[in-house]
């Protein structure tokens, strides 16, 4: 059986199949954060005509349902169909919002003052040809000719078996291509391989994963995924994620989900660029620490059970073959190092990015993602601190919560008066959902509104004609469009937010208490996390997330974590600072502190129980609320 | 349905299976040097019982067949067996003549003033546990303990896989096996495990494989295994088998027959011993050039095309789990360094255990297996040919040919009056064949009886009834039990010998005037090769094989390629002056000099086409002639 799609492409379908696993199969990508369990609702697509049996519905609403939207997980053919993907479905293959900073980066790799240096170096080899009076054997006259360069290097069976044919097809000038940091040699290439080099850089995040693909020769990126990481499945947060990796084959699952996801993001841009998988010959990837340790197939275990001990911090290069990623198997993988069992690789890929290890200053460094972890210092001193903060930032437990791209909701501006909702979605397309900058503009909008209590319940008597209540409880109708669809933010949705942002102001709190500082003395503030390119300082301040200090100390940095796997695939200096920085920062342990709990509580008010923590804010209340 | 052998023992035997392949898939090892297609003849086993079809009987006589002997390679069992393996076909798990040098060779390593250094270094090592105040990584905490005594190592993937569990299991107090020449950490184990350690040394002979099963711990050697190269079914000499490499997918299949080979030798002497495989934890190969790269997987195409060129002389070490031998799969393997094309790794071994490489006076060396290699020299310069001997030593390509095993005619003696043979056998048991040892006796022998004439053909009028006329041609029935069966040596078997010691003698010869030697020159003649503890200078004098010099001056040396594996396996310091030897070698090609035809044609003769260079074979002559 097949199926037609509305832009006139055809795969087959089989009996045996769901829709979503014949799209898969044959390389049509759709959004699908539960990996196809029928859970979460993202894979819906419209059958246009055709026989098919739905296995369930899910939350579909009967409007949907009316207009022929199925989950594509769910669904069955039983005859030719014709589909629609509707756009809120399609796996966005290219963020333009990450390629437009990756300039930027590249600046920044410049303005460091530090020329291209990827993980695999090239050097045209031309060996004399042997002759019977000159008769070592190949490998001895590669290194001899290598040793009057300076060049001492390990040779694996590998190269060895292949080193004899390719020698003489290219007639003994050949591209070698070697591993300069662990001196190891990987492949030869004809003498005019073209100059393009591929490589990666992989942010595994606990929420999703972003692949930057790079060409090493000039730093370009030459286009960009990301997708829900699909250990999701198995849980939200890095804690169940841990507990179901020490169960039967659970730290092999959870493996092959987020190397099947890189491969998922990877593939159609290798498609897209014609470019072969045997091209990329470098990674770098960028994660907290438990999702480095799954990366890499070790027992995370130990991160969990006090003292809260990795495996790992500073991880050798090892090679892609040992790691299921479909890249060239002997490209080397660099893993940024990690600090702690709750600061990783993506703490110290921003600390790298915003630069604040090299300035006198003393910055604070906020990575708000699934967890929240903070950095305090500057280029003599940097200390760390995490605090849970779940993932409702990057649009996971929030009902029309999504990923900062096309259509999600980044900014909400609530009218006094009439309490009318205006949104502001990116790349201003029809609303999809609802991203983490949107939600840190709704609920101090609804707060200041009056829609929103100090406690974050709905204040039913606010003559909000939006306050309704839905199936889980009270909740406020952000956007509605003719066909029915609705975008609502539920008060379930606001206290998970709330508790997000408490867990990280919270945080900040405790860490300044414990090195003795207050908020005046800092400097900076760069803010990292899924929040693409926007978010209103004075909202987050207002919502007790952020620390009520001038706006224009606040820089925001978006996703810094595959930001500093980009700049350590380009640069060995900057994989030496990576080290470096990973190295000096103190951890502190926040969890075993008896007064972290209380801290918490209190900032689980809008902004904070004490008021006086934000002048600003309480400088607002009256005016509003008077 | 079933097979039981005579000593009680029984297995299953499957309907679409031959007797061999039920055999080899339940760990019952026969001799089969054609890897089970019906042409050795070597895999006779007797039914006594029960019903079953033969495909072929091969050569085997109607004597043979009357008894109940059928090839185990060509009988399909239709029923219960009961089967009787003649000693003959066992596969001789034990080599006593090789086990009984072990000794020495443990000898020589003390004398040579070196300890114990196998290729696995173990270091107890006990960690101060974690705690929140010193939470480094594991990996930290290793490489800061391994620091303070000086070691740094690389450190895999699957090691550090295995290392939070393993160093909690046994409470932070392990023992670290490492390889310290490569600097890499291998595997950690128990701190109380066992004293023992287990390598295993091998020399991959174009003929034989010969392996010793070593404790690393004290140098005991545990057990030794030998069997034929089952390569030999694609051919019997390198040419040959580069020749089939060259083909589609040839060169992994002969990789694959030598692979199984050592895993059929090492199996059951694992079991015998109870030594799991992965307490196997090193190896060394010895080999020549052709078979070094064979066992590694390299294309061996350009080693025979000119200008004579090995993809590898000095090997990196590598893991067993790139070969297939089924040992611990992170066990180094060693390969010892070849010299050139057509001296290998084995002509190494050799000079490395006649010590030749470290004395003043001149030496020379003589492998002769297969191919024969030569070296002269002493402590100051070693020079190196090879001469294609072909495989007859060894018991290949000759008629009743066999390894110097149990059952082996060693000697023999012909009354030059009755001209009768008196025989002795390897262990003095029953005669099954004739070895390299015996052949070297006989031809003489028969020469100078009159049975051969100085061409190598038979003497019809010579007197003796043993001579007649074969399905081969002329041949002498060396010996002939009550059951009819018989050993002979066919006039095709004399002229594979002699010209099998004419390339030898010529190599000789040709190197000596290469380098402007003469014979008297040499001080000490060490020969090595498939000859047991047994061979009669004299003889081999009087064949032409050997040169004409006092006869003190030979030293007999068994097979000094496993030997030196051994040595390798033992000490660091031997794997370096393995390199050593081997950069400092000489090779001269002597297929590239006019006069090699020449000096071959020349010692095609019985001793010699000019006598004048055998003066004691000169002085024997008349006496028995006349």
């Amino acid at each position: 059986m097949k199926i037609t799609f509305t832009d006139g492409n055809e795969i087959e379908v089989l009996e045996s199949e769901t829709l979503y696993e014949a799209f898969k199969r044959q390389e049509v990508y759709i959004t699908a954060s539960c990996g196809g369990k029928g859970t979460c609702g993202k894979c819906r697509v419209r059958v246009i005509e055709g026989d098919h049996r739905c296995i369930s519905f899910g939350k579909l609403t009967a409007g949907e349902r009316d207009s022929g939207i199925v989950l594509a997980c769910q669904t069955v053919a039983a005859g030719d169909l014709v589909v629609e993907i509707p756009v809120e479905s399609r796996l966005t293959v290219g963020d333009r919002i990450a390629v437009s900073r990756s300039r930027d980066l590249f600046e920044l790799l410049m303005a460091y003052g530090k020329g291209i240096s990827p993980l695999v170096a090239r050097r045209l080899v031309e060996l004399p040809p042997p002759t019977i009076d000159d008769n070592i054997s190949d490998l001895e006259r590669l290194k001899r000719e290598l040793l009057s360069g300076g060049i001492e290097l390990r040779y694996p069976r590998r190269f060895v078996s292949r080193m004899a044919d390719e020698l003489r097809e290219h007639h003994w000038r050949v591209g070698l291509c070697y591993q300069p940091d662990s001196g190891k040699a990987l492949f030869l290439e004809p003498p005019d391989a073209d100059a393009a080099r591929y490589g990666i850089a992989v942010d595994i995040g606990t929420t999703t994963v972003v692949l930057y693909l790079v060409d090493t020769s000039d730093g370009r990126v030459v286009d960009v995924g990301s997708t829900y990481n699909s250990q999701m499945r198995y849980g939200d947060d890095v804690i169940t994620r841990i507990v179901h990796a020490t169960e039967g084959g659970g730290l092999n699952e959870l493996r092959k989900a987020v190397v099947s996801d890189i491969n998922d993001l990877l593939g159609p841009l290798l498609k897209r660029h014609s470019i072969g998988a045997a091209e990329v010959e470098s990674a770098v990837v960028s994660g907290n620490t438990t999702m480095t340790h799954l990366f890499w197939g070790f027992n995370p275990a130990y991160i969990r059970e006090e003292p809260y001990i990795p495996t790992v911090n500073s991880f050798p290069l090892w090679s892609a073959s040992e790691t299921g990623v479909r890249i060239n198997r002997d490209a080397p993988v660099y893993t940024l190092p990690c600090v702690a069992s709750y600061v990783g690789g993506d703490i110290v890929s921003g600390v790298l990015v915003t630069g604040m290890h090299r300035n006198p200053e003393i910055s604070l460094f906020m990575d708000i993602g699934t967890n929240g972890e903070i950095v305090i210092g500057n280029s003599e001193w940097l200390m760390t601190a995490a605090c849970s903060a779940g993932p409702c930032f990057e649009g996971s437990g929030i009902k029309h919560g999504m990923r900062a791209t096309e259509g999600a909701i980044e900014a909400i501006r609530i009218d006094r008066e009439t309490l009318e909702p205006e949104l502001k979605t990116i790349g201003d397309a029809g609303p999809l959902g609802i991203c983490g900058s949107g939600m840190i503009d709704a609920i101090p909008e609804m707060f200041l509104s009056g829609i929103l209590d100090q406690r974050g319940k709905f204040v039913k008597d606010s003559g909000s004609k939006r306050i309704r209540d839905g199936e889980d409880g009270a909740e406020f109708v952000l956007y509605r469009d003719g066909a029915g669809r609705e975008i609502v933010l539920t008060e379930v949705d606001v206290e998970n937010i709330i508790r997000a942002k408490a867990a990280i102001y919270a945080g900040v709190s405790l860490l300044l208490k414990e090195i003795g500082f207050t908020l005046e003395m800092i400097e900076k503030v760069y803010i990292a996390g899924g929040f693409g390119n926007y978010l209103d300082v004075e909202k987050a301040v207002i919502l007790g997330m952020l620390p009520d200090i001038p706006k224009e100390r606040f820089h925001f940095m978006g996703n810094t974590s595959v930001a500093g796997a980009y700049l350590c695939l380009l640069s060995g200096e900057m994989r030496r600072e990576a080290e470096e920085v990973a190295s000096k920062m103190t951890y502190v342990e926040l969890s075993v502190k008896g007064s972290f709990m209380d801290e918490f509580m209190s900032a689980m008010f809008l902004p904070h129980t004490d008021i006086e923590q934000f002048p600003t804010v309480k400088s607002l209340l009256p005016a509003v609320r008077g």
